[in-house]
């Protein structure tokens, strides 16, 4: 299918829009409507709960949607979930042609087969470049449909020699503060926020969003395989955030005094470190697509080493650090020829770090 | 002073030829020839003992170079080294104006008084960008007429997780082949190359330019405590090119043998690991403007604990190796705000890796 000046216009516009927004565990939609040759309309999907990118769009084009042409990354849903179907909305404006890139993998929104019922005319132009790249804006919601597990980005903070914390165990600040800005919106681009036990009980971190707004805060998820993290910690405290805690077994008192304070707590009942596949595969039933595990070491290693982690985010700061704590805490490999190898990898400026980014595994199966 | 249009492309130009050639341990130099407003001539100094910038540019303007205006990077020298003096050479040519951006450091050269003594007209323009971009470019020489010691340039290559080898010793290869290549580059670009005993043992480098043509192999240096290396390491091969051997003691056996291959011997008489700061001064006397230190990891950490280093460059390969033996083996700081930080930091992409450069100490005293 050969595409018109205008359907590369308006596709053009609605990836820029889907990459708007903070919308998980939703998947980035990004909506324009044509008419006329101009865009009369647009919309992207800003965070759960709240308008769809469809209806945004069609709300801002009013009367002019009537015969108009709709855009949208990601096929329209025809069912009821906290908004009403996009299906009803794009039919009752009157739209005559639907362009979709990527079709949902959710067979609860079956919209295409909706609009095409009522008539309208519909282009699913999944085998372009347009639809490659909207698969990218939502690799974790794509990977969470094949894997039914979250897709995992371990992101840390390092220095050029690779460590984490200083050989007291101070890792505030590796990072400059644009960089910290960034771990920020990263959070805010994630349905969840990890750590193990060991960063929970040295650092104490937060793990909410902050300076930027978000509707929706992630939920915190702590790997703690004997519930060992102080109580008055601030992942246990639930007015901040919604907490998940996964361990192998907990003391009962301990259990029943954060279940009062609203923490979740999932007991696997057996032995050794968290079973993290297990933990993955339960945030997965949960409807988490995307899992932003922020340290420590050890964690990170025993995510990699079974091929649990897709994405890897670090943010280097220009500094020596020095000493024996490196981020990738595995045994490593005999030679070099053997040692896993980041795809996809790009690096660009943060203040004064630079943050890179590679990829483990990607959409299919997990890398060999 | 006001800069013309024509001042500002001369020198532009200037600056771009300086950045060519392999001058080690020379200066870098650029210079143009401009007449009625157009450059007639351009050179640059390529190699130790070769024409300098200055002639080069003289002898392609030819006749016009009669009132012509010579712009050049560097004060022209005026006195007999490898080459005649390139004051003589703009005195007979007929220049009328000279201008220059950075003054020669060496005061041997004097190149200054002895084109005003003729009465040419000469500008130093040594307070603009241009002279500190053409300062940057001779990062090594100047520093090494400041401090009589070679500005020390690190350079490794090492996985995302800043590993210099496998658990198994295995190093060949982290960095792709374009950053083998540019490598060779670095080497080609300093007056002498560095390894410690380790990496001499273990890789056995050749630390030769290859891959591209140069005039002058650099000077290989050997930091070797004890004089360990085995006797056939191709760093002893002086068929290759020039080898010193730092050593603070050496069998006599060795060393007669070493020094009927043509090594040169440099004895510390002390215990220990070698006296680094002795032997940068003593390739100082020697004329080395520019060292590059190519490992191995226990090397690099003593230069950085001494401050003697002034530059790192790192190829990243996006790899994951594991293990314990980092490229940077100091005892590490306490806490991360005393972690030593490198200045006018910068990546860029080398073929799968990424090369960073960073600076330790620049120009004036060593940074505390």
């Amino acid at each position: 299918m050969t595409l018109s000046k205008i359907d590369e216009l308006a596709l053009r516009r609605c990836l820029s829009l889907a990459k708007r927004g903070f919308p998980a565990p939703n998947p980035h939609v990004g909506a324009v409507v044509v008419k006329g040759g101009a865009i009369v309309g647009e919309g992207f999907h800003n965070a759960a709960g709240q308008a769809h990118a469809e209806s945004i769009a069609l709300a801002k084009a009013g009367k002019r949607a009537k015969g108009a042409e709709l855009y949208c990354t990601l096929e329209p849903c025809s069912h009821h979930g906290k908004t009403p179907p996009c299906t009803d909305a794009i039919i009752a404006a009157g739209v005559s042609t639907v362009t979709i890139l990527n079709l949902d993998p959710n067979p609860k929104v079956a919209g295409l087969d909706r609009l095409k019922e009522a008539g309208l005319t519909v282009r699913v132009l999944d085998a372009t470049d347009f639809a490659l790249s909207a698969m990218r804006i939502n690799e974790k919601f794509f990977w969470f449909h094949q894997t039914k597990r979250p897709f995992v980005t371990i992101k840390l903070a390092i220095s050029l020699d690779g460590r984490i914390a200083a050989a007291s165990g101070d890792s505030q600040w590796i990072s400059s503060e644009p960089s910290r800005k960034a771990a920020h919106k990263l959070r805010a681009l994630h349905g969840a926020v990890a750590v193990g036990s060991g960063t929970a009980g040295k650092d104490d971190p937060q793990l909410t969003v902050r300076h930027l707004r978000v509707v929706n805060q992630p939920l915190r998820v702590l790997f703690d395989s004997a519930g060992r993290t102080p109580e008055q910690s601030h992942l246990f405290d639930t007015a901040l955030a919604p907490t998940i805690l996964y361990c192998q077994s907990i003391p009962k008192l301990k259990r029943a005094s954060l279940a009062d304070r609203g923490v979740e707590i999932v007991e696997q009942g057996g032995k050794g470190p968290v079973d993290l596949k297990g933990a993955l595969e339960d945030l997965g039933r949960r409807g988490v697509t995307g899992l932003l595990v922020e340290g420590g070491a050890r964690l990170a290693a025993r995510l990699f080493d079974q091929r649990l982690a897709n994405k890897l985010i670090l943010f280097v700061a220009p500094i020596l650090v020095g000493g024996q704590e490196s981020f990738f805490r595995s045994k490593g490999v005999q030679s070099i020829a053997d040692a896993p190898k980041l795809n996809n990898v790009s690096w660009r400026r943060s203040g004064p770090d630079f943050q890179f980014e590679g990829y483990l595994s990607v959409l299919g199966e997990p890398k060999e």
